[in-house]
C-alpha cells in the first residue's frame, strides 16, 4: 500500500454539534465509467466522483465537511491525468463548501477504482430526509428535470457523440451531474422527513419509500418534468429510461400542503423545481397512469443490503 | 454502482465531543496480497482490511468509532466468500468497539478492491499523537515485536508454506495483524505527542518524524526488539526487513523519562512492550549503530503527498 497522507496517519478535525452523516461510493472503470467515452476527461472523473458522493449527503439534507479519497490507478497512467483527477475532486468538493482530509493511492494491475468517503453535518434541530416514515395519502415531489443522464448514457453506450444541444445537456447531465445540496438542505428545513436521490432510478427509490411503510404509489405521467427534448418520446422516458437513469435528484413525500410550501421555498433558494409527480397509496405496488390508463412498474427490489 | 445501504442514502450517527480522526485505505488484489497465498482466506481479508485502518487510528491515540466499507468484487465470486468477508470486517470491528454504519458493493471486472473509511474521536482533553513536533534529545520508543511480518511476507512471496511454530507466528503476522488501538490511547494518555504507525516500514516512519523537524536519528541495532527467531539473521533483519515491514507497530519520540512512565503504564494497561531503540539527533539522516559502528540509511522520503 502507498500512503497518500496530509501528514499524519489520520486526518483531524474539531466535531461538529449535532448528527453526522457519512457515505462512501467507489467508482470502477469499465463499470461506471469507460475512459473511451468522447470527452469523458479526468477532470470530469474527479468531479462525478465527488458529485455522486454529495449526492448521498443531499439525500439526508445534511451539510457537506469532509472527504476521504481513495484511489487505486494503474502505474501506466500519466502524471498529468492523475493531477487532472485531483483538480476535478478538489474543485467539486470546494464548490460545496467540503474540505478533501486526507487519503489513499494504490497501484493496481486491473481497471481503475476511485473511492470517496464524505462526512457531512445534521446541525443540532435539522432532522434528516430519511426512507422510512412515509404515509398513505401523502404526495410525492421530485427536484429538477428527469431522463437527462439516461438519455445521454445511451448515447455513450452506443458509440455516439453529441451533435445537438440536446444531446450535450444530455451527456454533460451524465458526466457532470449536480448534486441537490441546497435543495435537501431546504427540504429538511422545510419539515420534509421522507426522501432520497434518484441515481438508482426514480421507481426503484420511489419503491424504498414505499415498500418499507407497506404502501404502494400511483404516479401520473404527464406530470413527470421530463426534459423537454425527451417528450416527444415519451413513453420510452418513463418506461425504460426512468427505471434506471442516474439523474442526481431528490424525491420526497410528504402532505401536499407541504411540499407546496417547501416548492416555493425551493424555487426562492435555489431556483429550483419541485414538481408534484404522484401519490402514496394503501394498495402496495408502483403504478403509472398514461393517458387514463394505469400500468403496473414489476418490482425492481430494494437493492442490496449485505450490510445488514 | 450497485448500492448496498442500511436504510438510507447515507448512515447517521450522534456527533461525539472532542476531535474526529479520520482514515481510508485500500487493499488491492495482486498488489497488497494475492488470492493464492496459503492459508489465506476471505475472514483473514476482511479482518486485515479493518485491522490496517484501525491502526492508523490507534497511531493518533483516538477511539475507533464507525466504519464505512467500499467492496469492489467481480460478479464470478460465490456468495459463501463474500459473506466471509463480511464477517472477517464486522468480528474485527466489534473487537475494537467500531461499528461497521455503511457501504458501497460495486461490480468489477479486474482485480478485488477492499476499502474502508474509519471514523474515530480523540476525547476532549486528550491531544493526538502527530507526526510533527518532535525534538532532538527525545528518546525513540517502539510498541511489541518487530520483524515478524517481512519475514511472514517474505515465505510467501517466495511461495512457501509455513512449517516451524516461528514460520506460522510471521505469517500470521503478515495476514492477521493486531491494532495497537489501546496502546495509541495510552501512549497519548501518558502524554506523548509524537507517533505514528509502522506499517510503511520503522525507518521511514522514524524520517517522517524526525525530517519535518529538521532533525535526524541513531537508532542501536541491538536494542531493536526483533522476533527470538529472527535474531540469528539480525543483519538481514535491521537492513532489509524492517525497511519495508508491515508490522502493525506503534513508534513514538519523547524526553525519556516520558517514555519511561509510558512504558511501565503500557505494560500494566495492555501487557505489551514499549522499548527504548534510539535517539532524535540535531544531525540530519538516519543511522544505526551496528556492533559500536555507525552505519547511514539511505532517505526513503516521506512517501506520496499528492493531496497537499
Amino acid at each position: 500500500m502507498i500512503g497518500a497522507r496530509e501528514d499524519d496517519d489520520a486526518a483531524v478535525w474539531k466535531a461538529d454539534r449535532g448528527a453526522v452523516v457519512a457515505t462512501v461510493d467507489s467508482m470502477v472503470e469499465g463499470i461506471d465509467f469507460r475512459l473511451e467515452w468522447p470527452g469523458l476527461t479526468f477532470r470530469l472523473l474527479g468531479r462525478r466522483l465527488m458529485s455522486v458522493n454529495l449526492s448521498d449527503l443531499a439525500a439526508m439534507g445534511a451539510d457537506p465537511g469532509h472527504a476521504l479519497i481513495s484511489l487505486c490507478l494503474p502505474g501506466s497512467l500519466a502524471l498529468r491525468d492523475v493531477t487532472d483527477l485531483y483538480r476535478g475532486i478538489s474543485e467539486r468538493a470546494r464548490q460545496y463548501g467540503c474540505t478533501v482530509a486526507g487519503g489513499d493511492l494504490s497501484g493496481t494491475d486491473g481497471p481503475m477504482v476511485l473511492t470517496a468517503a464524505l462526512y457531512g453535518t445534521l446541525p443540532t434541530g435539522r432532522r434528516p430526509l430519511r426512507r422510512s416514515g412515509a404515509r398513505a395519502g401523502w404526495a410525492l415531489g421530485v427536484t429538477g428535470v428527469l431522463g437527462r443522464a439516461a438519455a445521454g448514457l445511451g448515447l455513450l453506450l452506443a458509440g455516439k457523440s453529441p451533435r445537438t444541444a440536446a444531446e450535450r445537456r444530455w451527456v454533460r447531465s451524465q458526466y457532470d451531474p449536480s448534486p441537490r445540496v441546497g435543495a435537501g438542505q431546504t427540504l429538511a428545513e422545510s419539515g420534509i422527513r421522507v426522501g432520497g436521490d434518484i441515481s438508482d432510478g426514480l421507481y426503484r427509490e420511489i419503491e424504498r419509500i414505499a415498500g418499507p411503510a407497506g404502501l404502494g404509489a400511483t404516479i401520473e405521467a404527464d406530470q413527470m418534468p421530463l426534459d423537454r427534448d425527451l417528450r416527444r418520446d415519451r413513453d420510452h422516458a418513463w418506461a425504460g429510461g426512468l427505471m434506471e437513469s442516474e439523474d442526481y435528484e431528490l424525491v420526497c413525500a410528504a402532505p401536499r400542503a407541504v411540499l407546496d410550501a417547501a416548492q416555493r421555498r425551493l424555487w426562492r433558494t435555489e431556483r429550483l423545481t419541485l414538481t408534484i409527480i404522484g401519490t402514496l397509496t394503501p394498495e402496495k405496488g408502483i403504478r403509472i397512469r398514461v393517458d387514463g390508463r394505469l400500468v403496473s412498474i414489476p418490482s425492481l427490489g430494494a437493492g442490496y443490503d449485505h450490510f445488514r
